[in-house]
């Protein structure tokens, strides 16, 4: 009876907190659980046999480590109706390992893969037990109150506009100036409405905030800006890089790669010289891309602590045999706040995507309103000792070997 | 006799740390100096008669906020022959409000002004002792061993890479990725370098830092980038703004203000469509622009310290009468590091520019060397715990209103 954990899609700082908790949770339960394995980039790596043992794995350095340490990967598992030759070797895989447990620590789309593995074991007749364990710097996984990896990308983000904001404040003229932050956010605006926290009042910081979820006016945009400027001598904004114009365009230019895929960057850029043009402004233009996902050294103590319990709460999950649930977060209280860890339905919210509602964002669309204040407060709380080597973050690099292969090698999907 | 305090160019995470050191040097010798005043926003604060006086600051928040807490501006004060008017303005506004030490906080252009204003108050028989306190994220000021500022902006640079590293390469695939930082350094390359104080080996990232010191050479830099690829699956790449081609031109696209100053920004971005179009990866773009001279949630203990240090030294070098000197920081010795900090003749470097030296930098011109490393690696040691409040570091802003004003009101220069 072995448990094997996986990885899948966008990484955050924190999920390697979740794979300490699996690890850790498994480990406490040897009567149990025999051996506790770990695939190699995510689903591709159980299809390439490429699995770990976790047994002399350091988890205090885990869970302080960013990134996947496993690796993570995007591959998408098609229906098995449309490939089953897949679900075979994958099941062959977890037979030739013995492996009766997944614990899948992922997104949206990972949801759904729990369930198709489980629907797929229930018609092979094979035990196992699938759950999942959320993580996304998004925030947009329904079901759970929040997700692990979103406080921490928020607390990250927060802090940096308040920072940046004290500087473009120290040289603000009577000649304005404009500071444009981009953050992560295709079709939702959580990390953006995080940015928010950083003003304490109305003049710091970020004065206005644009959102995915509202429609793009360029018109009362550069008049707030124009406004903000002519009281403070600058103006700070925080841009979604998903922002569209009211007829649905992008903001940002489109750029697709040789997979088709559109890599977003470039709507902050497209504010900075739409106020340029319009203003004439002096601007600076911020983009922290992967650095807001990966800022292991300035993470929120509630969501490592979150990240770590729903990876213990999810072994708890597997072994009460919940196959299909993942371990979701729910909100008990919030003066103060109080949590707890519960497992739902996975396949109820696959593929869905929690945007951040209207009542969120405030009346005139350009920042957060009281209650999205409330929401996110608690969430960027608490900072985390980091344990430096030469006055940097002492990350934990796996070295350990792969398993000794049992079945035949197997064509890349690559 | 009392003191003057400005702050002068761009701001950085510990510049309040030598505003802070100024004033509890200056207030410990309260027998010897009246009242310690700052400026509000650099030159442009004297000739306004914005000043403040520093009496109720709590010096503890002060030196943990980052950017200029009395405001900068980057005011180039002419030569008096060229605009006398001036400087019988500044005098006039030392002599109505008693100062006879000013110690003027800033980088290159700085100690110019040092050198004219010294000379001025000698030609009117002005009793002005001027000092000056280095800063720059830049860390290419002559006549110091480093500069207050640059070791947190590192320190900053270098854990966001190793951060992104992780990050990056939890996604690594045979199909190859690319992340680009960009990083802060029109001329030097000094933060690009410290960035790959990141790697404790050459499998992690930045795998490549690119110099405006060195000319580009892309059919190169694209046969580095395709080896690191196929043996780790992604490549990350430090870019200095200001890199450039071997004709001497920017690899940014340039773009000029209604001033005709040039906005850098873009060289990472024009790395990135190299690379695109030579190799075809998928990438990814950083710009953490302001965030890295304003990360005072991450500073270096070591930077935090010389910013207080040059700050109180410059106290001791004005009471001794030492006119027109900078407080610079000696390295005496590197294992282990040991420092102080002296007055050096602010003229002598006035407007100089320290570039990485060529030794600094591999034989190939794209990563760092190993007498770069042992100069670099003790500027960023020791972490500085940060107050928060609700999550986010409690910076301090001024509310202490601007003295009386005691002569006609000056018009703007602005």
């Amino acid at each position: 009876m072995n448990l094997l954990y996986a990885q899948s899609g966008g990484v955050t700082a924190v999920i390697n907190a979740s794979a300490a908790g699996v690890i850790e949770a498994a480990r406490a339960q040897s009567g149990r659980i025999g051996r506790v394995l770990a695939a190699r980039r995510g689903i591709l790596g159980v299809l390439a046999e490429d699995l770990y043992d976790t047994e002399g794995i350091d988890l205090t350095r885990l869970a302080a480590t960013p990134g996947g340490a496993f690796g993570s990967s995007r591959f998408d598992l098609p229906e098995e109706a449309a490939q089953p030759a897949l679900y075979d070797r994958i099941f062959a895989v977890f037979e030739a390992h013995g492996i009766s447990m997944l614990l899948y620590n992922g997104g949206n789309g990972s949801m759904d893969v729990i369930g198709r593995l489980s629907a797929s074991a229930r018609r092979r007749a094979y035990p196992l037990v699938c759950v999942g364990v959320p993580k996304t710097v998004d925030n947009d996984i329904e079901g759970s109150d929040c997700c692990p990896g979103f406080g921490s990308a928020a607390k990250y983000l927060a802090t940096s506009m308040r920072e940046a904001g004290r500087d473009v404040a120290s040289m603000a003229s009577p000649k304005g100036s404009l500071f444009v932050m981009e953050v992560m956010g295709r079709n939702v605006g959580w990390l953006a409405a995080a940015t928010a926290l950083a003003a304490r009042h109305p003049d710091e910081a970020p004065h206005l905030v644009l959102f995915p979820e509202v429609p793009f006016d360029e018109a009362a945009f550069l008049e707030r800006v124009q406004a903000v400027v002519a009281r403070l001598g600058y103006c700070a904004v925080t841009v979604a890089e998903g922002i569209r114009r009211a007829d649905g365009a992008l903001m940002m230019e489109q750029d697709r790669d040789d997979k088709g895929y559109v890599q977003l960057g470039g709507a902050g850029e497209a504010i900075v010289r739409l106020v340029y043009e319009g203003l004439g402004y002096k601007h600076h233009y911020a983009s922290p891309d992967y650095l807001q996902r990966a800022a292991g050294h300035w993470v929120s103590a509630v969501d490592r602590d979150q990240a770590l319990a729903v990876g213990r709460v999810a072994v708890e999950l597997a072994l009460a045999g919940r196959d299909g649930t993942m371990a979701a977060i729910r909100r008990l209280s919030e003066q103060p706040y109080t949590w707890d860890v519960v497992g739902v339905d996975a396949a109820g919210i696959a593929n869905l995507e929690r945007r951040v509602p209207r009542a969120f964002i405030s009346a005139d669309g350009m920042q957060l309103s009281e209650a999205g204040r409330r929401y996110l407060s608690p969430l960027i709380v608490g900072e985390v000792p980091v344990q430096c080597v030469d006055g940097l973050p002492d990350h934990l690099v796996l070295d350990c070997p792969l398993l000794q292969k049992e079945l035949a090698p197997y064509a890349s999907l690559e």
